[in-house]
Formats: structure tokens, sequence, C-alpha cells
């Protein structure tokens, strides 16, 4: 809890977003921790209030801040159900250190979530996961279901893939880290759930379209590398480094913690302007559903930003020992240079991909 | 090469559709085999001779026996790059037994697919896979290449819990073996090619519909078993046993070989006979498209078979060290009961799916 690290402040960052939260977030709020006690969550009243303290509710109250509120509340079980299994299965816990355990829990998890035979496990994170896929075959259609299990396993892939550079105390290259953070940050998953939550059905030709696809990764990769920062200083002060942006940064081209971030904030900065300038292109021609998609894309940034301010699991000084700092807002990119960055595997999306 | 092990004769399997292959088989094979010497799927003569013995134009045009020549062309590439990289990192080499090193080789592999992005990476197999990504974003749209991508990783994914399977030696229970093989046998990005390879685009909602995708699963594992079969011949005469749905069924149930074969082929032709039923009731209201895959996967299925009785891969002596027996063919399922199998995950396949 206490190091004599130092804990620098987070750089401002560009995102020109406005907040929004759904106006039923409280009735949402009350009736997840009711799933949660149904289901059992938890092993114990610690386990309970970590996984209550995630604020999943009014995380995606935020993401979708419209839609059916039956379905956003839907939504918003998966994201407390992937803070629990996060906490008790990849980023702590005996299989954190096992990939090969973690492998054989999670191909039985991914295919009980995908079918709907009943009691697949006797697991209760297993039983829960089903009742997440149940509530989502009821309320969506089969492809936005398809959708979100296809994210899901890509994400567990991607764990699964971090699981292995911790073990081997491998800190991945830029190229391959940010491979991997697209998808190990359950930002897949979690973006999926837009159309479930909204009630919107984004046409396949757009969907996956170079161009979807492309700003569906920025604004995972934007809110993959916001919550690296948010959580550097936590890991600074407990005295422990994982795989995260600003080490990255700092093995790859040395110099002070400080000065990683200023470095992450511009290539994230970068990111921002360029999802905003593409968003805008794509808009234009866009069917309803894909204008509420991407609505709802820029809301996942910011209110992945405004969540984490207030969330105990950052924010708690059980939890993390400092804390938080408001962030400072910018509004302009504090690297304003449009061009691509020189990432192999995202470089792409600096390409002309307007349709 | 010699064992006293017995060697059981493959039982009769149901199997009443046509054979049929592309007409342009001669000309794919002969292209396909130059494609291979240029991207480099080898690294001496003996691997060519295996990677070319797997007959893979010929496997590809049995699948697809009608299309654009050149869409199967394609196809029929990245079935010699799967089996090359089969027998170098999932089968064979030395990642078999690493899953950890699998896995850090598998996620960027994955990346560099998915990414118009030029030199990902050094690896020659890297780079052929990424030859076969430009050429199917070349000659097919975005929905049918996403499709082909998300079966590719749900594919590696697979592979790598097969391979911690093997390394724990553990032999699992017939459910998540059926699940596991579901995905690792290569078959979801083989089918994912079917509506590249023949120019269709299955609409969102039919393909992602419940009953369609229960027929793609169950030609999938149909196939998948029916490899098991041939190999476990193969295997026995070797005299190592992995997993496999013969010594699944001989672990769970006991008894010999030849009655485990024998049970094998029941489930094997009760998930036949459904697909049948189920393949008769969906393509009454099908879209053309969709016809055309209902229909090929009916050619994989048969041609998966034929393909097998020829190919060296399987029946050379230096590969194998048995000659392969003709498969006797009947008419009906060896188990004509048609309740659900009880087999957790799949069972649902009996549910009523026709739209």
């Amino acid at each position: 809890m206490t190091s004599s690290a130092p804990t620098p402040e987070l750089p401002p960052v560009y995102c020109p977003v406005e907040p929004a939260v759904h106006p039923a977030v409280e009735a949402i709020e009350r009736r997840a921790v009711a799933w949660v006690d149904r289901v059992g969550l938890y092993r114990d009243d610690r386990e309970r209030r970590r996984v209550l303290g995630t604020n999943s509710a009014e995380f995606y109250a935020r993401f979708a801040p419209f839609g059916p509120e039956h379905n956003v509340q839907m939504a918003a079980h998966w994201v407390y159900w992937g803070f629990a299994f996060d906490d008790a299965r990849c980023d702590a816990g005996p299989l954190s250190a096992r990939p090969d355990l973690f492998l054989a829990m999670a191909g039985p998890l991914q295919r009980a979530l995908e079918v709907p035979d009943e009691r697949m496990s006797e697991d209760p994170l297993v039983a829960a996961l089903q009742d997440v896929g149940r509530s989502f075959r009821e309320c969506a259609g089969p492809v936005q279901v398809r959708r979100f299990t296809e994210a899901h396993r890509a994400w567990l892939f991607a764990v699964a893939w971090q699981i292995v550079n911790r073990v081997r105390g491998h800190m991945p290259g830029l190229a391959d880290y940010t491979a991997m953070r697209l998808h190990c940050s359950g930002g897949p998953p979690t973006l999926a759930m837009l159309e479930i939550a909204t009630a919107a059905e984004v046409p396949a030709r757009e969907m996956d379209s170079p161009a979807v696809r492309a700003l569906t990764e920025m604004a995972i990769l934007v809110a993959a590398w916001d919550n690296d920062l948010h959580s550097y200083r936590k890991e600074t002060v407990e005295g422990h480094t994982d795989q995260n942006l600003v080490n990255v940064l700092m093995r790859d081209g040395g110099g002070t913690a400080e000065e990683a971030m200023l470095r992450a904030v511009g290539l994230r900065d970068r990111v921002m302007a360029r999802f905003l300038r593409l968003r805008d292109e794509v808009r234009r021609t866009a069917s309803q559903d894909l204008r509420r998609y991407l609505d709802c894309l820029g809301h996942a940034i910011r209110g992945n930003i405004d969540w984490a301010l207030r969330t105990p699991r950052y924010n708690d000084a059980e939890v993390a020992g400092v804390p938080m700092a408001a962030p400072r807002w910018v509004d302009r990119p504090s690297d304003p240079a449009t061009e691509p960055l020189p990432i192999p595997g995202i470089a792409w999306w600096w390409d002309p991909l307007a349709p």
C-alpha cells in the first residue's frame, strides 16, 4: 500500500463528447444488485462489496444512455459478471498464473454461453453467464446475440494471451501489446452489447465494413488505454506493474513514468481524433441503427472515464490507496499529427475507409 | 510403425450425399502447388511432400464443387496453409506441447490475418496467411471475410484448449470433447470459406439463426468425428493415442476399440440424420444463397470422406503404415433413434429450430 514510487498525475485528455447517463440508472442498479445476489457472483461479503463496487449498472447506463430499460438492465448484468470473472479467474485467483487451467475452464464456459442447453456446469459463474445468454436470446435477435458471443470468445482468447505474457514475465512490444489490448480489455463484448441494449441492429454490410470495424476498434483501444492510464497510478502505489501502456512505452522508449504517460496520452489523443473524423464521414450515409451505434461508441469512451472517476474499484482507499485525481479535459489533441500511428495492425485505421 | 494392437476396420457410415468435385480441380491444384512453392509453406523436401500430399486442392474442390474458379483457388490456398500450420505449430513441432508459446504465436497471427497492414511479421507462415487474407478481401465482401476471420479465431482458441489437454494428459469427457472438437478440427474456417468459394452471401438473419448455426455445427462435427474414425487406425498403428472420439468413448464406456468405433458411428449417424431432416425443413423457406450454402455443407461431409480415402496424409505407407480400407456406405443410420443425443451443448440441435 505504501511505496516511494512517484504517482504521476493523469495528463489532460481529449474527449469532446458530452457526458450522458440512462435516466433509469438507479432502478437498473437496484435490480442488478438483486440479480448479483440471486446468482451468487461472490463467495463472501468482501467479494460482494468488490463486485457491487464496480458500479457496473452506472457504467453501462453511461455506455447506453438510451434504449429499453430492460435491455440495458440485461447488459449491466453481464458487466457485473465480467468484473467478477475478471477478479476470480483472470487478473487474480489461481488461474491468473495458469494459462493451461484458464483455457480448460474458458473453453466450456464459452460453449455454455452460446447454447440454450441448461445446466452445462455446476460452476456458479457458468450458470450466471448462461442466465445472461438466455436473457439476451429473449430480448435481442440472433444477429445481435451472435455478435456478442463472437466478441466474448475474442476476449477470452486475448485474456489467455495476456496471462501467458504475465506468467513468462514478458512485456510485449507496442504492436503486440496493442493487438492484445484490443481484445483482452473486455471491450469487444462490452461494445457488442450496445446493439442489444439500444435495440438497434446494424446491417451486416455496415457493421462488417472496414470503416465501422475500425471505429469499433478505435473506441475499444481508447477506452482500454484510458483504463491503463487510470490503473497505472493504482499499480504504482501498490508496487506492482503488469502489462500496461505506460510500462510498454517506458520499456520501448525509456524515460520517466511521467514522460511515458505524456507519450501515452499523445497516442491516445491521435486515435481519438481519427475516431471523430472518420465517424463524421461514416455518419453521412449511415442507417439509423448505425448512427445510434456510432453515438454509443462516443458515449462509451466518455462514459468509461466518467465511471472510472467514481467507481470504488479504482478509487476506494481500501482498494487503491490513492484518491483519483479528476481528469482535466482539453479541447484539442495533445498531439495534433493526423498521420497514421506507426503501429502495425492499427495503421490501417488511417486508410481512406469511408464508404 | 509396427504394433501388435488390432487395427479395427472402419464400420459402414450413413452419408446419402452424392460425390461431387469442382470441374477445374486439376488447374486449381497446379496453381496451388505454385503458390505453396512461392510462399514457402515448408522448410525441406520432406515437408513439401507432406504439404502437397494433403491434396488440399482436391479437398476443397469437393467442398465447393461449384463457384468461381478463382475463389475456390483462394480457399484451397488456405487449406494448404492450414495443414502446414497444423503440422508445424499444433499437432507436432515444439509448440504442440507448449500452450503458452502457442498462444503467444497465435494471437499476433490472428491479428495479421484480420488487418490489411503489410509485413506484420518475419514469419513465413504469417506472411502466407496474410496473402490469403488479402486475396479474400479482394474476391469477397466484408461480411464473408468477417465470418471467416471470426471462425479462424474460434479454431485457434480451441486448438489451444486441445494442446492444454494433451500437455496435462487429460482425456476430456464426451461433452467437453464435443465442444472442443466443434472448433479445433479446422471445421469453422473451412466451412466459413464456402461462401467465399461459391460467391454466396447468406443474409445475416439466416446465417445467425439457431437452425443454420445448428446445421453448420452438425456438418463440422460429423466431418470431425469422421476424421477421428479415419485417424484412429493410423494412430493405433503408430502406437500413440491422442484425444479422439474412440478413446473418449472407451474411457467413458469401456469395451474394446471395435465396440467404441461402433458406438462412435452410432452417434455420428444420428447427427447425420438430424442434419438431413433439419436441412430439408430449412431449405423450404431459404434464400438462394442459403440453399447453395446448405448444399455445400452436404458436399463437405461427403467430400471429407472421399478425400480421406485418397490423401497420402492418411494413406501413404510412409506416413500411416496402413492402407486405408474403403468405407462401406449404408442407406440408413446405424442407430435409428431420433431423440436428442445426451450430450450437453449439442442436445439443442434437436429442438424445434426450423424457421
